[in-house]
């Protein structure tokens, strides 16, 4: 059964509490129950975590390459501000899909470029955390096309 | 039965002819089908068009205020240019997700930012034709919740 | 009776419909009836056109030189995007008054540029739709000058 | 009677001596005569004065808001440079149109942007000594739709 | 025998009316007539279109993969604008020389960047009317390579 | 008894008036009484004064040099504009504390830099009118540490 | 009794021994017991942590927003990089103020910049390690207002 | 016998006070009593001013257009800040030579940029006070070659 | 019989040995023998040379005024670096045209501007050493038309 | 026996595996050994360390402070985002010279821009693995004259 | 008798007959002639040298350290684009004034740049080739007090 | 035996004599001692040679191309400003490793960017004379690894 990493950055842990005009009202553990689902249906198995350290986000970049079959990263402010976070994306083979619960391009000029886009296999912007949900399914669909060619 | 329109901008009409490194081998025919196949299950009307005039597409997205329950918008090369594209979309209250084939953020810097994402609800870029697919589905995820709500 | 051609552009079909917060809640035909009914007083004739084209407004300017004494031109998004509406201001003999109904200056920064205003003889921004009657006496005053020059 | 207070910034004592090709012949006497005249016809009360001194300018904009109904502002070269006249402008209920004799905006770059205009309810710029009259009927326009609502 | 295909952008319907002391008093008539009979001696079959409609253009482009051996364009004042131009360019396979008839980078900075030269095999500036002719010249030139390789 | 200057910059006097959403509702005469009741308490002479011409606050600036023991200077609009202000602090060996009622770092950008910070010793802005009293504070804590030193 | 919360960043457990012509002699520890001696007097509870890692810092913050009435946040060099940092501050409901012991407005350009300053309630730069005990008491006075209104 | 008016601006009253390891130890008396020794000299009229305030220094110039025949202008902090002042200087006939002790083109960027420069006829920096004895010269011998055209 | 002088910048002499995927295979010499074959049928004499240094050209350039009908200059890499060069261009009566081998606006940023451009009639980009032979033809076309006026 | 502590950022620890047709195949631990083998020579007691957080490598130099006679850092991606760690070399008496193995200067931009090197003795970049070596002998090189001098 | 050795870069030897709308119709032997005149009644030994190749002005320069007493530098264009030169004046004891005959910085904005100026003690712009005579009268003063000094 | 041309660019031959705070007391005839002795111990022939003129330094790196196996080069000012130095080097295939005497990286910001860079193997700056030797040694490692490998 594949299976998908979920990797939150900082201060998405505050989700549901922390501006809830942007970023709605539901939890990460909302997220990662609907993210299970979804899973149990489609046969991938989830497995979820947040940090707020970059340090931690990177580790656990390098572990996925050998661990998962494709991750899911919301970097949160580090989308910003880390080249490291980029280059750790760079770094691996396992495929990429950068999300943002708010639509990112339509805030604050700082939050117009993202480190991470120039590494990852795409990138999904604004629909909520039913975007993690869509990652997933592109993740899935790519790790199928390559188990069909290989 | 809800309705999303889905427009393609100008050189989209090229897809699958046009550099394909970029952009793959399948036309936007084969998008239109995978939609097609998509919304029969799923219970949902797809029309899509294509124009290399930004004219029309302005006209379109009027005309979809009236007729259309969402719509993805594929802006092409005016996705840098068109400040008319961007106004159009936030003049409207039919819900828009803007998506890219290739992945526009790892591309030349001038690709970087988009006129148009400012007034769509999301973006979703880097993912091949399966964007399409992603953005109508959260397109009719919006639409149910919107109905519930009313 | 000395002729005005008044151009508007992208999506200010949708006056009166679209962000009435920031442009009012008249039409264009409200403008056109205002514009009409000075116009009789005035003696001068008034004929209103709008189109989301670029091309078509071009095309109106051009035409502009040999039918109209004076032009009233809205650009709307294309104020901000088009170097082609700006040479085709320059390139005719016509005088033209660019006119925008919410003040451009004091919104978001990509609007505060604008490729018509080296070529127009004036500009009139923010002040509602009664901008364009300001806009017609400013050229109906230019036109009898040139007369009585002549 | 309605009272509209027209201030005129820095150099604006030269107008008809100062770079005629610019700014033509008329001197800042005939401005006031010919808004005066207009004054009559129209039912207002006009009263211009003119400074080079930014805090002249500033204190009679405070003054303004208690003994005026509106305000014709040709800040002159201050225009591009003094935060503080803007910030008096958005500091003041008495509306505020921003005029400039020649079309600012087709000179040298640094006359591109205002600092006014982000708190002036309109900006007329390049239509000469008439913008002040034109300034002066938005101005009354808006002073009679508001005596209209209260 | 081959063809070529010679594009003209918005104004250059203009040309020969339109600021002469830019860009010298010859139509596009002139410039037709000049081209046909270099092409008549030089056995090359010419085509020349003008729009003031940026989708004429990309629709045109894409026409020219099938029918013409080469394109000649002078995209007007979108070299400066079009993103999508530069891209339909880049989308077909058959060659396309840039040209303008004055020296676009000896004049405004805004002139000084082309969205089509990215993607153009070569570009000729500043040389009028028989820019043209040697852009034709060097298709001819490439053309008859081609097909002594194949 | 050690004096503080107290100088406020254009628009200062509008305090309470003007946009009390951004500066509150207490006016300078507060500020003032405020000031006066903390130097009776710690034996600090005050003198406050304001002007909305940049020359009147360089003019006091200097005097202060011959009279005061430390300065805390509100710029207003000055403080992102004025070259001369800054250099007037850096001329003096007084020092001065600049102060900001609103936390102008989170505004608009261009009020993101002042000139005066170069020159001033320290900088308080965003809390309120309290932060001059925390001015008074810190310079009456480094006259006391001169003092000493003396 | 109230609860402030001190946190400061990378390098400042350096203080003291650290550049001290800009940063003075003084250790951190010094600084932590003059805040406790101001703290006894006041009737405020003080705690001090120090941290390289930004990822400790957010946690903290997050922490404080149960435990803490108030922060006091020295965030050293990731002031100008930490985009994360600023949203934690953002994301929190306790008021921080931002405190800088040399004038960081007055060093390095990179400096000029504060990711911090957007969602802090104020800013001390310059005022050395008094800068603390000011903030100190701009949080206190803060936090009695709003028990006054509660 | 030809006049010379000699404009300081803000700051300069500080001369021989201020940062003197960049500006000298002469004072503006020093200044004037050397001018006016080569004025006798030279048998030229020197009146020497100075003031904090750009909207006297505007008004000396304007004055200066009727009575002077050449103006030596140090604008202090004012030469990187005022439009108006620049505006001034191209609005008189008069000549006017720029002056500054310090050589502001070695000194912090924001020093590197005149809005004077453009409007005078040369430029003396960084030649101590001896500069203004040169600018005179360079006045007087210009003043006699137009004496001997007229 | 007319003479074109024909002057290579920095590097060309490695031409055909420098990077030949840009470059292309064919040499200096290859170009020169090009040019005086056309030469010899057009009547024009051809004279080449190359320098690494900017002096060189420069003394060339001016020598070209007298001896010369017109000029081709490749500057190499002092394209984008050498105001100098420009300004000798600009200096002369000859006619000259600028070229390059290779599409400079096709490749690194840095290599988009020209210092030259401004001062040349016109600019060849991309067409190969073709794009020589072209440059003559414009400028054997100009002498001739200069001819004719004359 | 002097000690140089190496210290490698994040991703280094990829090292062999990552891009390594930028990077090379071989890994840190070929790096420690080749670094061991050459400090067994010279006499230098070799430490190396890597870390993923920003944080250790900060805590790490303060340490090296007091047990390190030389520092080689090699920041990886926070070279070009991380404030905190050019302060962190900037507040500590060893010397630290900063490695990179790519040419950090031939790739994107935004990784031509170092935080580190304002505050190292020197850097090298692009030397490959060999570069640590290099840096090695530059310490020990100065170690030795710091040792003679004192 | 102390010596003043003049140096001119790239075209100046062009004076005369280049632009002389700008800078006028003396040749650089008026100027040498000229200046030796003034020197004569001074008591100064002048040497004038030109090239356009900015080694041989670099090379004179270090030669003055040696056998000169001031310098007067024209750099010509490469004020604006040799950073070697501003490197050289630097690198030298002998003073250097850096001279321009029109006044660069009300010329194009790429002339308003100086590399030389950072290094130079001081700057004489647009008085003509009056400015050298003034520049070699500043240089004397100073060399005068250095003797008195010494 | 492998052969090493040492290249130094403008002001080098200053070197001990210009600013030795920067540059240090060692002459360039100290570096080329210090490189002869390295030399005859590793079996490498050294020959030095400095020049101030940019074509000097690229007509001896096109040389080096036949005689030498690898270069040093030191472009002192030109690094920031010869695009053709770096157009040299990348045209050439023997390899090149760029050194800098100071941290160039820690001085004005002009210095940040080097023109070379992009060409050369690797970049050694900052660390005195001893960065030639380590330059050597890293050409000399590459020299013998492509001997091992042909």
């Amino acid at each position: 059964m594949p299976k998908i990493l979920v990797l939150n950055g900082p201060n998405l842990n505050l989700l549901g509490r922390r501006e809830p005009e942007i970023y709605g009202k539901e939890t990460l553990a909302d997220v990662e129950q609907r993210l299970r689902r979804w899973g149990e249906t489609a046969g991938v198995k989830i497995e979820m975590r947040q940090s707020n350290h970059e340090g931690d986000l990177i580790d656990w970049l390098h572990e996925a390459d050998a661990t998962a079959d494709g991750v899911i990263l919301n970097p949160g402010g580090l989308t910003h501000s880390s080249v490291s976070l980029g280059d750790a994306v760079a770094g691996i083979a396992t495929p990429v899909v950068e999300v943002h619960i708010s639509n990112v391009f339509a805030r604050e000029p700082f939050r117009a470029h993202s480190h991470v886009s120039r590494a990852a296999i795409g990138v999904i912007s604004g629909l909520g955390i039913e975007g993690y949900v869509l990652a997933a399914r592109a993740l899935l669909d790519r790790i199928r096309r390559e188990q069909e060619k290989g």
